[in-house]
């Protein structure tokens, strides 16, 4: 199984029953799963926390820090799925929503390789 | 397009390319997604901060505050898979490596209905 | 030495000197504090994550645990006040021109018992 | 008032008061609060997200953004002095207890300059 054959549906549906299985969601509220959500993300965080920004790029050069890096990753998606499927929130739907506005928010042109109306770096950006 | 039908790797598609057309993997490295991916984290948190656990249900059914979760949810997605996508990291092989420690560190039978040696709540559990 | 005879400013030279002595300036880029603050954040969250709000409060009568606790806020407050020294900030008057917008944010009277011009507790609150 | 003429004593009661005069403690039970500190954190976080390490330096030049991010930091106290307020915990003392155990962690001699037994920069370090 890999990314290119696998659905969201089955991903959630993955740890939907792992959660089943334990009888888990009484602890799986949303606000306990957005707990989780930023405790993880804190911990993928730390893995860059004191290098610089290209060397945040040579974690792919190591396999033990990626691989250390994909577990952390992995925790991340797999809350943001749980969250998803107590929320019952369509992944791909709110994906879609939120790139529409994205794409009006960052229109190609005018944000081409730079983050801002100006190159100094200082507006916010992003995809979000 | 849904959960069903779509697979990861489409996903990680719309993402990269909303990134290449801006020329932003420049911005990109990841640290700063790694950044950007705890601070969506905490905009999820956000809505669910002053919440009971029981109260954080009812978002349910509240569209309007569905939606802003919903499109805090989707930042989240679309960071971890811009990460995904810049480290070369296979999204649903790391998920089920992952989830493959799980089992082992929380048997179901050992985990059912509490997330810890005793039911006082102290331990640490969950899908992490 | 205990919080009613220590100044900030005291508090701020014993953080300064660990730095120096260290040669550590070099790393404490305010970009890499402000991550080193939201991931002693999230270590701080981590012992409260699948707790009820009730039993967040029973933490005070378990040592092991309250001294656990105590030792992630002593990392959070060091790292804020390493970056009140990066940035030159003088911590008590940021506070006081915060608390001051507070005030006039969520007037004692309108606010008292709850956090929103209605009970619900939908509405965001606090100290910020 | 200042760093150099305020106590950590005088802050807590000042944000203390605050709470009270909302009666607000039934919100901020540990967990919540838990949950703000990391919030805030995340919105200091904001600032420095898109910039270099270099130019997150640069902050201390622009006055606006310096009072935004000074604002979020402040929050961040606001918050972890609430939290010790919560749990009868003693900032000064937890943070001599901390800053002991990085002496011994951390010493001078070993570190001065670089933060792992080697200067690859892939060890973790800091404060905490």
């Amino acid at each position: 199984m890999n990314d290119a054959e696998t659905t969201v549906a089955l991903l959630r549906k993955i740890v939907e029953q792992f959660v089943d299985q334990r009888d888990w969601h009484r602890f799986h509220t949303p606000k306990n799963l957005a707990m989780s959500l930023a405790i993880e993300a804190a911990e993928v965080m730390e893995h860059f926390q004191w290098l610089t920004p290209e060397q945040s790029w040579e974690v792919t050069g190591r396999p033990d820090q990626l691989a250390a890096i994909s577990d952390e990753l992995a925790d991340v998606f797999c809350y943001a799925l749980a969250m998803a499927n107590e929320l019952g929130v369509d992944v791909t739907k709110a994906i879609l929503a939120k790139m529409a506005k994205n794409e009006k928010k960052y229109p190609a042109d005018e944000y081409r390789g730079r983050y801002g109306p100006n190159d100094l770096g200082w507006q916010d950006t992003g995809l979000a």
